[in-house]
């Protein structure tokens, strides 16, 4: 009886809900944690201090500024944006869902890519449309103009540099979608400190053009905070969608605090950039895998054979990795995360016994 | 030409959200700030301590606990929960949004109440349908039966105890529209704390039934936890929509750490309880207006005319309240949230003068 009241209810959940599967984050405790681009470092000791002295004194009791002002003049003013044309959002993720809500599907995204494009239009019972990318993983702009008009695609999700391939796609091809597609696109530039180069002068002509910057892989993605920037008319809209409260007062003031040390976080990313050079060319050196170009903080690597062992393997030694292998453009293909020199030099000496071995 | 393109972009955005206004809250800074049931007392000082121990130890690099393990535990223990009958949000604004996400509308709610279900509604596209308490504020469950199975409401939500009327709905009503609507009830008791009494029982012989809490209104606003609690079955539907990491590092941390102090949490629930009835006990007297009985953190007032009038003449003397005077159940009525014994003394004698020089 209890049994079948349960059914009732859950029957009444949207179908294209019930059909999904939640979305699985492997929690297993490693020594060696190079799966989730996270910024290996902690904050330096007096960037940490300013940060604790700023969370401390912030008023709990109170419900947090409903638009971040202050956080957003620091992002703008470390980005050069303007803050009439950005959204704070509790990570880029929920960003991500406001786009969606804005402007319902179908959603078009090119394959390979970020994983919450797709799985957030599902949860929002939007329609996603693919195209596969090209073998260098370069973005197909015909294709996805013609996919777009085909399939009237509201929203196009663009990660660039993408995600898990590493790449940052054209100007050329981004531009050409931009202006053949009548939907909003969006350049997710989570990656953008190591790649340095961004799509934001296309804004004052592509009206059409939605930005997403993060602060989680340069340090902070404990503080889930994701930037959106896009023309103040769209940013209007998303403001009606967006949860009145959606940055918590700890988080703000943590933001806000770290940012006032842009050099400190300079040096954490050119060293992360420096590292990741190094770890591309021992692993372009290493026979039995393949290894892609990357303008992030992650390496893409592709195995000859078997990458699910090789990821088991690396697990059991206490280093995790991202395992991607499935039938596809990634078959045999495993990501992996740049960390702290000793961390690489592990990685790196552990997966070249376990190719040896193979 | 630009402008052209921008309309262009807009006219893609749903109506259901062009056409809406985004949530306005009232910014102005205030020496007294009793609008928005905010807990007036920082935490005691041994307690601050110990949350400012703990957020200056969690490592902002790395992303949080997906599920919020830790502090699920932690708010289990505080109110008897089970784990797995638990989602956090990001206040219970996230948890609202899920909820409509999770089942669509029609949504189905008394008015008056909360603001959050019908914006929250209207900003994902899902219709609204009204039913009006009664003249004393209560719920009419036979209406609220017949408008739900009329209308196929797939949820209804409950604020119980209600806002702004801050009276609890009879145990009787709810019941009554828990056994008889083919519909989520989303009991929503924000206000719990402050009342003593929950519709928790009801979960074991009515599935259809989620409550929600929040630590909000007991101290904590700044984090944004709320709480969500239904069967193992509802919850891990919700899961799917949930963003991953909805709750940060910080409010993580600060939660667990202050909940630890249960005590001192319920010492300053116990003071603002008092502190309630002394100025219920005095705005009863005062002449001009009706106080209405409270089992929340505030107090709903009719004035004899012109509230807004009242309303604007406080805020000129630097005390803030919530202004809810509009044709319908609420013409002339204000909503005060209860401060220290200091600032519900000065808002009691600046209402009084104000009301004797009316």
């Amino acid at each position: 009886m209890k049994t079948a009241k349960t059914k009732g209810i859950t029957s009444l959940i949207r179908p294209e809900v019930r059909k999904l599967a939640a979305y699985h984050v492997d929690e297993t405790p490693v020594r060696i944690k190079l799966d989730a681009m996270e910024n290996p470092y902690l904050l330096p000791a007096n960037v940490l201090r300013d940060v604790a002295g700023a969370i401390t004194k912030a008023p709990l009791n109170r419900y947090p500024d409903p638009s971040a002002k202050k956080l957003k003049l620091a992002i703008a003013g470390l980005w050069g944006l303007k803050p009439e044309t950005m959204i704070m959002g509790n990570g880029s993720d929920e960003l991500i869902q406001t786009i969606i809500l804005a402007f319902g599907g179908p959603v078009l995204i090119p394959v390979p890519t970020f994983a919450m494009y797709e799985i957030t239009s599902r949860a929002l019972a939007q329609s996603v449309v693919t195209a596969p990318l090209d073998k260098a993983f370069g973005l197909d702009a015909e294709l996805m103009v013609k996919k777009a008009k085909e399939s009237k695609a509201k929203v196009i999700f663009l990660a660039c540099p993408n995600n898990p391939t590493g790449n940052r796609f054209s100007d050329k091809s981004i531009s050409k979608i931009l202006a053949h597609s009548n939907a909003a696109v969006v350049v997710d530039e989570a990656y953008f400190s190591f790649s340095g180069k961004t799509c934001l002068p296309l804004l004052k002509s592509h009206p059409n053009l939605i930005i997403l910057r993060t602060l989680s892989k340069i340090g902070l993605a404990g503080l889930r905070l994701g930037v959106l920037v896009a023309s103040p008319a769209l940013v209007e809209e998303f403001n009606k969608i967006r949860l009145p409260y959606n940055i918590n007062s700890l988080s703000q003031a943590a933001g806000l605090a770290a940012l006032k040390h842009k050099k400190a976080l300079n040096q954490q990313i050119s060293l992360l950039i420096s590292e990741r050079k190094k770890l591309y060319n021992a692993l372009s050196k290493m026979p039995g895998v393949t290894a892609f170009p990357s303008q992030t903080n992650f390496i893409l690597i592709k195995a000859e054979a078997d990458a699910t062992g090789i990821y088991r393997k690396l697990k059991q030694k206490g280093i995790l990795i991202k395992n991607l292998d499935r039938p596809g453009p990634l078959k045999n293909c495993l990501r992996v995360t740049v960390g702290k020199p000793a961390e690489n030099g592990e990685f790196l000496k552990t997966l070249s016994a376990i190719l040896g071995a193979v």
